[in-house]
């Protein structure tokens, strides 16, 4: 039955030759793969996310254990790894998901559980649909009318016009974060690869996706000690060191930050448009948590209003702005909504855009229709506006009312500080470390911050995500914890933390 | 307000020397940009998607001017064009829809108008979600119970066992073929690219993923003038013909065939086993038409089934099996639904899979949940099954009847011939075309299949995709039209059809 082929015995040869992992007999050996971890695609071997990585991992062994009936110090595992709203409790908005049911089962039209303006949204919706199903693919960009939508919320939002030919729905903001990534790539290795500038610390898909399409990063350092705020000169340094390696391509801002929940002022925004248009780059604006604003003096400016106000000298800049339906108040992370807007690019390029994101078909018409009330909420007058603006104002009132909770229990553990989260969901305190502890973490071969961090795992059950996956100045720790779980779970996992830091600092010191 | 930089003036001189493409004034000019055609990621430009391509772009365009009231000799475009089932007018199943609608809004629990087993399967797939909602993220593979769902589906459907850790949820097919073929690239250029064998005729979505990914096409050509069928000799030149190339890592099978309609038997299937063990070769088995075999004589084989029958000889075998919920009875392509089941893989690499996965976080959960209800849906004895049963009957004797209708029809009409379409949802009939047309295409700069499409859209609204974007051999035409419209507009279609060739081949010949 099987046929030993001259190419099979020269393939197992050079396997042979490479070193002692593959098998001597590898030609007719029934355990031997194409596919090892040595000649696997070297660039998806490089990826990295923190967010979803081995500690998260060790999280869910962590809950198997406990149902298990595995005696714990601790009830349940908190996860504050990952920004996922309703997997920590919070309740969807009854307007979004009464328009998704509508849409996904029109039968309902019919039904008196449902208010006159979900209907119509629905039915604009359907109407917008090929064969009025939410079951047929959409245009490459998304349905038309919920891209006339997403038009209209940002020139309202800017009060400056926005073309829905510019503006493409995507799954989630990751996909179209990678698909503008994706144009600006060289196509060329070494120090001829695309360069692209981002944060540190930053939100891991960038690092993993610049892996993925064998880009090179260009970390620039945020200022910790003035509130994660972003320095020109930062940015300069990092752009010059780089410059001999690669090809700068483009810029990532992060607005409001993740994971360091910072907002940038509309001076600093200027500033980073200037820089971007003086040296040649792409302006990537992250900004999905554009509703999550929480300290006082703090507002969100986009940076297509800003860019607009700065008049016509910065028309030609290339700006791409992403927004999802999984952060804001919504938290609609499982549907995997998503839009980019992207202006003045060229018109060949965006053809090419165009082309290349209709391999993929199309994103989730369900998520598309999540966007469409996000983008096109109940307005006042309309049956739900009350509730809709209740059920909202309650999130976002207990996020902001979390972010101070998180800002000021951290700053009172000794040895923990943290910088003031204006906005987004995410704390990033930075830890001190003690001698031992780091040294106990080498003995491991961990990250002295991860090594914390499993510590807090396996003896609280709360997970946060090491700094490391995040990135940060080298000598300094950190960790990432959203602030999400309900405030009287918040206050219990806060508790927890301070006693495992004590116990933690008496151990190691 | 405008810096010229030392750097910008380089670069624009660069551009300059480039050709004259570039604006005189590129550092001052308000309209050069970061991205040009010329200069982007040149993997990107490659991609072509036909199905998607300029002659659809061409139909929506003829449907905007039907709405402003142009003349045209049609009433309508009829898109034949892509396998978009609700587009053209196939109902959605009520059970599917019941429960996405259940998930989508738990309210309706309590509501009289829906059945109690699709309350129960929404039940269950809640109880799988973070929050108990369909608004959280999923595992990176998907919601843990669905996966469950579909190694039953899987293990029923071939009498062999299947692990849900070997089961990834993507969205749709494509993204699950993406992250497989991703893995087997080499991460190298020229002649050390991963090669990857595909049929042709293919389906477009492989050759713009190899030109994304920067990997070598290895085309295999069906066999025509049997059926489509694939002979074994042809793989084996192709193979050869490429190894000097390139690093041949996968082949691709689309059973039942995608433009071809072809259903493979199992001896095939079993020889093509015995070729990608031989030569080393990760087996990718396009199945999302499983559901849609229609002709007497034809039955789906699984690639799993018959692998595992095979025995232990070939157990070593890396097997990725990819399913849809857009194709079979339901066709849910917005919803996004998808599965892979890959076996044999090599533990790290396994886990290299998980990793790129998790950068994505997670396809859409209602797409999911769709797929849960085809691997699992209403059973002898439920409430839903007799309605159910009827609707899932009622579409493909439908299919199953319009596969005749379409093969006939063209058969009859003097110099197009057609295979017998046995299987998925698509007709990929020869054309013969007169030298006067051939040199009329090449006039207009049209490949000629192209030039035919062209002339049938502007002239009778019907929009079908030219040959060439699917592959033929040199020398012959094609085009392929999906099967999917309902059967009386598909009579109207078939017969406006009939009189442009008939007045095509006059004019031409």
């Amino acid at each position: 039955m099987f046929r030993f082929t001259d190419r099979m015995a020269s393939k197992a040869l050079g396997k042979l030759l490479q070193g002692p992992k593959v098998c001597a007999e590898f030609a007719a050996c029934k355990r031997c793969k194409v596919l090892s971890v040595e000649n696997i695609n070297p660039h998806v071997k490089k990826m990295e996310y923190a967010v979803r990585g081995p500690i998260v991992i060790r999280a869910g062994e962590i809950e198997q254990e406990l149902k298990k009936g595995v005696s714990k110090p601790f009830a349940d595992v908190i996860r504050a790894n990952i920004g996922d709203c309703h997997a920590v409790g919070q309740k969807p908005l009854t307007f979004i998901r009464q328009v998704v049911a509508l849409c996904s089962y029109p039968d309902l039209m019919e039904s008196s559980q449902f208010p006159s303006d979900a209907k119509e949204r629905a039915q604009r919706i359907l109407e917008g649909c090929g064969g009025h199903s939410v079951g047929a693919y959409s245009d490459s960009a998304g349905v038309r009318v919920i891209r006339e939508d997403v038009a209209k919320y940002i020139s309202e939002r800017d009060g400056f016009p926005c073309d829905p030919d510019d503006v493409f729905l995507s799954t989630g903001a990751s996909d179209g974060i990678k698909s503008i990534m994706k144009l600006a790539m060289t196509g060329e290795g070494g120090d001829k690869r695309a360069g692209v500038l981002i944060p540190i610390p930053q939100y891991p898909l960038y690092t993993a996706t610049i892996a993925e399409y064998n880009a090179y990063p260009i970390g620039y350092y945020l200022n910790e000690d003035k509130n994660w705020s972003l320095d020109m000169e930062e940015l300069h340094r990092a752009l010059k060191e780089a410059q001999p390696h690669c090809q700068p391509r483009a810029i990532v801002i992060i607005n409001p930050g993740n994971p360091t929940g910072q907002v940038l002022t509309k001076e600093n925004i200027q500033d980073i448009i200037r820089f971007a248009k003086d040296n040649n780059l792409v302006l990537m604006a992250d900004e999905v948590y554009q509703h999550n604003v929480y300290a006082s003096g703090c507002k969100f400016h986009s940076f297509k209003k800003v860019l607009m106000e700065m008049g016509p000298d910065y028309s030609s800049l290339e700006l791409a702005s992403f927004m999802s339906t999984s952060k804001g108040y919504m938290g609609e992370c499982g549907f995997r909504g998503g839009y980019t807007e992207v202006i003045n690019l060229d018109p060949g390029v965006k053809a090419m855009l165009v082309k290349s994101i209709s391999a993929k078909l199309c994103s989730s018409v369900s998520g598309q229709a999540v966007m469409d009330v996000v983008v096109n909420p109940p307005r006042p007058g309309e049956p739900s506006y009350d509730q809709f603006k209740k059920e909202r104002e309650m999130v976002l009132g207990q996020l902001a009312e979390k972010a101070k909770m998180v800002t000021e229990t951290f700053n009172s553990i000794p040895g923990i500080s943290c910088n003031t989260v204006q906005g987004a969901m995410y704390a990033f305190p930075s830890i001190e470390l003690p001698k031992k502890a780091i040294q106990a973490a080498k003995d491991k071969g961990q990250a002295p911050d991860a090594f914390y961090c499993y510590n807090l795992l396996e003896e609280t059950g709360i997970c946060v995500v090491p700094g490391s996956g995040f990135g940060q100045v080298e000598g300094t720790w950190h960790f990432r914890t959203t602030i999400l779980p309900p405030v009287e779970k918040l206050g219990e996992m806060l508790g927890r933390f301070r006693d495992f830091h004590i116990r933690f600092m008496d151990t190691y010191s």
